[in-house]
């Protein structure tokens, strides 16, 4: 009988997502697999049975270590939400049949929450029809906010990409001698890890953001133009974080004060961006003071040229481990790290029960934001610091980036 | 007699600014300079004897290396415009008995069109009171529109940073199997060099962008949305790049034209923003199809964990050719780089009278954009290519760039 797997990629993507697919597929080839099949566009594109062969692309280690630096999502995504097999059995009937027709063995789907979910379905499933396929999930956020696990794939290196750029930031407005206050406006609808993570600028080379805000705390415009006001008043530039998902205390988004963003996804989320152009706006309203906004938006989640080398080791390692656990006959679950050691810093897989991560979203611990609620505390930098640490570069071709693509690569027949 | 010299850093900042600093006093330190001062915020600071000792926080070679490495102006900026020695000989009276108290021998500026004015009034005034202090201009600006010189240093380090975020940006455009056009937003006001850059991305592992208007040429919206209706039928993701001073033939610029934006800076000059947005929003509104503007902003100019080799290096280099020069007895010169050969790419320093300079823009060629207005020829790619080529990496510490700064330093007394 064939020893075939699948692996697909689900919601947005990160700097490091490729990595876990390299895992996964490095060692479901050193473990014996026949054939490692792609969904392209996850399982929206399973479904319409748009899969790939990836031993025809994937074909020595140097291919293996340039999807390791490519960032962004080598089989492309999706954000496709199964519906209950009880709504809908033919959806399950559909998949499954093309799954055993490619004779899969294992099932696995890199993504977050949204994709733990499908994870939890698909295996609920295969129990009621008595499926021998396993499904792993192999856990993948910028945003962090993934249960059971210590951390993330994909969000050290953000938290890398987000900490630099703001210290960068915080140095070109120290440049005119005139006051200026700049937002930076940080991805986190929910869960403020990667705008906590602009807190590791403050270093002994740079005083880092003056206050920082996440959206697990109620946000009060008066207050915050109470103290941007007292700091105008102390010192020549102010660098503000914010997340773009602050809310105020009656939960309406700050960003949609600005009557922004009615747009909303395939899963019902609001889109949102302006937060930091409307306080920055308001500053030059109410303050007369000089103010910018900045929008980190898509290069926070696509920065493959600044990679955290940590957050690439454990996404390889991850996709490892998943593959593993299948071939060992685990179903159902979550490949998670756990942090063994903070100092020094070392970090191990596990396995964890899918059912208690799906739909869940870890947020920041209020007793790591600070009692005002406008930065966050030591133990916050503790936790972060070690998953931004060490580089890995990308492979540099005449002065810019390299990456593997798929696009040359033809669906099975 | 002394031999004091005294260097200061003018306009915008650059990712590189700071290695022609380097290149200033490590190569004055090296002809012997007694000392050597550094002007906080320029000619501005100056006037307020805001002057410190360089030779006091640049202790040795590993000083110099960080500050090679260092993005925005070490010593601070100004956008101050410097009377005609007509309209007020006072300030002119003042800096030079400021100059003469310090027994400065030479004046740097390291900046753009604006400080080589600066350089021009100075060492005109220095003729007329037949001062023997020398003033050489240091070219600096990302926005690579000075006249007499091959290229500007800060242009190739911005070049490869716009170059790879498009790339990346490209790819994480296409993840989603879904339409979706992605609007860049990129610096330079009047001069497209900048936002020609973006055609780098386009290479064998990327499509680049499908469209990249400079402000070159007259924009017309209705042409526009034409051809973006046209490449949504063909493709599934468009990225444009588009120059935040793109301007329609009756001369409006284009974020105007969403009633953005009426602050200007002390030049006079329109602060610019809001194009991406306006085009993005249009598309939406006219195309019905999903669209998103990303505005590279500060970060294009201050990313100094992305920076060209090439570039670095140039800026070192001229900084120490405006040394040379000074001690050789020259003054109102500004330095220039010659590209001495294209293939391999040769580049020598030289000197130009800054009285060609002063004031005045260089464009990109008309020849050098397509018939249609709508992307950069070969020419151009050929021209920007040697220019990105090549990495400096920052002196990571703990997971972030080190930086040397400035603010622990005294002012003379």
């Amino acid at each position: 009988m064939k020893k075939n797997v699948i692996v697909g990629q689900s919601g947005g993507p990160t700097a490091v997502i490729n990595a876990s697919l390299a895992g996964v597929y490095k060692t479901a080839k050193d473990m014996g697999a026949d054939t490692i099949y792609g969904m392209r566009y996850g399982i929206q594109g399973l479904l319409e049975k748009k899969i790939v062969d990836l031993g025809e692309k994937i074909r020595n280690d140097m291919d293996v270590e340039l999807l390791k630096r490519t960032p962004a999502s080598f089989l492309g995504s999706c954000r496709y939400k199964l519906p209950e097999s009880s709504e809908d059995k033919a959806i399950y009937e559909k998949i499954f049949a093309i799954l055993e027709e490619l004779e899969i063995t294992a099932f696995f789907y890199i993504g977050g929450n949204d994709s733990m979910d499908t994870i939890k379905k698909l295996s609920d499933y295969a129990q009621t029809v008595d499926s021998p396929i396993r499904f792993i999930g192999v856990p993948k956020t910028i945003d962090n906010d993934l249960e059971g696990t210590d951390h993330t794939p994909g969000y050290g290196s953000a938290a890398k990409y987000i900490a630099t750029v703001t210290k960068e930031l915080v140095r070109d407005g120290l440049i005119y001698e005139m006051q200026s206050v700049t937002v930076i406006e940080i991805m986190g609808r929910n869960a403020g890890w990667l705008t906590g993570a602009a807190a590791l600028a403050k270093s002994e080379d740079c005083e880092g953001p003056d206050l920082i805000y996440l959206p697990e705390v109620p946000f009060d415009v008066d207050v915050f133009l109470e103290k941007v006001k007292k700091l105008v008043a102390e010192k020549q530039s102010i660098v503000i974080a914010v997340s773009e998902g602050i809310k105020t205390a009656d939960g309406r988004y700050v960003c949609e004060l600005s009557a922004h963003s009615d747009k909303t996804d395939s899963f019902g989320h609001v889109q949102l961006s302006g937060t930091g152009k409307y306080l920055s706006d308001l500053i030059i309203e109410k303050l007369g003071c000089k103010s910018r906004a900045i929008e980190l938006s898509t290069l926070q989640r696509c920065a493959g040229h600044l990679t955290s080398r940590v957050d690439i080791t454990e996404a390889y390692q991850v996709g490892g481990t998943a593959v593993k656990a299948a071939f060992e006959g685990k179903t159902g679950q979550m490949v998670i790290l756990k942090r063994v050691s903070q100092d020094p810093y070392i970090c191990t897989t596990d396995l964890y029960d899918v059912h208690k991560v799906a739909n869940l979203e870890k947020k920041v611990p209020r007793s790591w934001i600070t009692e005002e609620g406008d930065y966050v505390t030591a133990e916050m930098k503790n936790y972060i610091e070690p998953l931004i640490q060490a580089e890995l570069t990308p492979i540099m071709i005449t002065g810019q980036p390299r990456h593997i693509i798929i696009d040359d690569l033809p669906d099975i027949k």
